[in-house]
């Protein structure tokens, strides 16, 4: 097989004058370097954490598009206050995408790089919105064979945030946990997991029929905060379970704080005598998504033993160490199909990802819409 | 000395119905048991600490008092929502005040609380608005002879607290500290504190007098939030220092989330790349007190490495554990007239502390007022 020896790629720019130009280059096919291996891009997914770098909070709404349909350039506005955090990245034209699967079709001399010629892999670590990847060969996850790419898409981002929430409440002390935007592709992954492995979670959702989707997966505790009785349902199953570790992906708005104030009522419906500072239990809160881009506001209403954070996952993994991601990456591939099947609701090229139509749709990061891009396909 | 067998002891009780009602009861003067000694209290300060239990968050400005001017009964009302979380104290007459100074008038038979006769001592732990007490010989920080109660009574709260910020700086990593509502006693001492252990202090005022009152101490970094440079401010001095740990008294508002966002400014400054999400330097603010009850709100506007949690003493103390605490309290006692010395507006026997004008007064929690209660003033 020949290789081209260009190719495109997605790139997202922020000019000076505050615009954000989204279009895709025609650049050099990588040679890989001795220990790497040049992946064939088949499948990338859009996560919501893909989001920032590639759109960097610009007014998608109010989006134009010029060029060519196989070569769009979409240009966007983005608000003052934003360009204040985006001044170190003004000018430069950024590759996307944290991972994605497809096929080893080059690989330098080092044996571990050849060995995996011709293999389905799964690699994370940018620049996956393109045609072809030149990474290291320890770094890619090798797939078993006859893998379908579009199942190996989404290895690592959200089944090892998933696993990492368990794998946090474990070093933190805490056993059970809840979810909030629980319905999510990694919700449903969170379910299967707490199922398998005996955590009780509870989950929070925002419309009836999400609560009946993720008890058909199983979900025992399933709360519902379009309901009128939300708060008290989920002091009922914050009792049942004995949560105190939360993960939360919508960031803004009102919910880390009811979920502290419901732990601390479970909590003290338990305790026999006052306690002036509230309980003694260390209440948290992980915030890792921002769904909800409004501020977060609380009532200081739960006692003074709670903390409310921002959780990411190369941190986590760090603090994981070496043998503690091996072991998580190789429960991925091994229930690949199954806990951490993803899916999507949209496959488009890289032209069809730069859509006004796919970019207002994905912006939105709606539960239950989610895009696969398909670099190879014409 | 022939000990009286009744005492007066200030009450806090919470009715059924709603109300707040403050008394003094008229109670044994308790028997030290072995191990014991007993304390006169000669001055017990009036710490934010203490109005939790003492005024349960009951609405003072319409408090109600009846009774003669040396047996007064305060009712006040508690709002429904407050009441929610002070169900398990309903009924039960509580003593309050954390801590104060005296003379040993009575010990036990073992030979370390007899040791302690006539000497004048420092208590935490509760019951100290009353004539006496009895306490664990052990848990008495004895004061050098001739020392006046007055200037032993906050041996522990402020003092401690002020440590302990330090210590949780250096046991959690950071390197430099802010401090709001800085100019109030314990700021002072934390300002004396840094000076002397060369810990750079950035002391966040609501008032231009406080900056000048801090700066007479010798603070370096004050910025007034009152200034409409207040943000500028606060990321130059954060810039200039490096803090990443805040202690927040204030809880509520938006200061916390503008402390976060000053410095992450202040780390992206001299950020050489863009990071999609935000420094990796961990952020980090304690909320250790509530003067402003409004809800806390903020943008996440500070990339994802932060934490925003509440900060206790005790909990805190048993975390560094008996050999440090020991080294604290000793600091304490070298330092008791300098770096800890506390000033009060107000001294007040126990009926006087029940005044509407007192409690209207300390229920505010202005900066640099301070009441000093004298239980066995006449």
């Amino acid at each position: 097989m020949t290789l081209p020896t260009t190719m495109r790629q997605l790139r997202s720019l922020v000019t000076a004058d505050g615009t954000l130009e989204l279009s895709l280059a025609t650049v050099d096919v990588p040679e890989p370097a001795g220990h790497e291996v040049l992946v064939r891009i088949d499948a990338a997914p859009i996560n919501p954490s893909d989001l920032g770098l590639l759109l960097a909070m610009a007014d998608v709404e109010s989006a134009t598009a010029s060029g060519p349909a196989d070569d769009p350039v979409v240009r966007a506005p983005i608000a003052a206050n934003v360009m204040a955090g985006l001044a170190p990245r003004v000018g430069e034209s950024m590759p996307v995408g944290n991972e994605g699967a497809g096929v080893v079709v080059a690989a330098g001399d080092d044996p571990a790089a050849q060995a995996l010629l011709g293999r389905t892999v799964a690699i994370i670590g940018g620049a996956t919105y393109g045609q072809y990847r030149a990474v290291p060969a320890t770094s890619c996850l090798e797939l078993p064979d006859g893998t379908d790419p579009r199942d190996g898409a989404s290895c690592f981002v959200n089944p090892l945030t998933a696993l990492g929430m368990v794998e946090t409440m474990r070093m933190e002390g805490h056993t059970a946990l809840v979810h909030t935007a629980a319905a999510s592709n990694l919700g449903q992954m969170l379910v299967k997991i707490c199922l398998a492995d005996d955590v009780p979670l509870v989950n929070v959702v925002r419309r009836p029929e999400q609560a009946d989707l993720l008890r058909g997966l199983g979900a025992v505790h399933v709360c519902d905060s379009s309901s009128p009785t939300f708060l008290d349902d989920l002091t009922a199953a914050l009792t049942a379970t004995g949560a105190t570790l939360a993960f939360d992906a919508t960031g803004g708005g009102r919910l880390a704080g009811q979920i502290l104030a419901s732990m601390e009522r479970a909590i003290n419906a338990r305790a026999t005598e006052y306690s002036r500072y509230g309980s003694s239990v260390h209440k948290q809160v992980y915030i890792y998504g921002g769904l909800d881009r409004s501020p977060t506001e609380f009532q200081r209403n739960f006692g003074m033993a709670w903390g409310i954070g921002g959780w990411l996952l190369t941190p986590f993994l760090m603090k994981l160490g070496v043998p503690g991601m091996l072991r998580l990456r190789q429960r991925v591939v091994d229930e690949l199909t199954t806990t951490f099947a993803s899916h999507y609701t949209d496959e488009v090229s890289l032209a069809e990802a730069l859509s006004l139509d796919a970019i207002r749709t994905y912006a939105k990061q709606a539960t239950g819409q989610k895009f696969l891009i398909r670099p190879n396909a014409r």
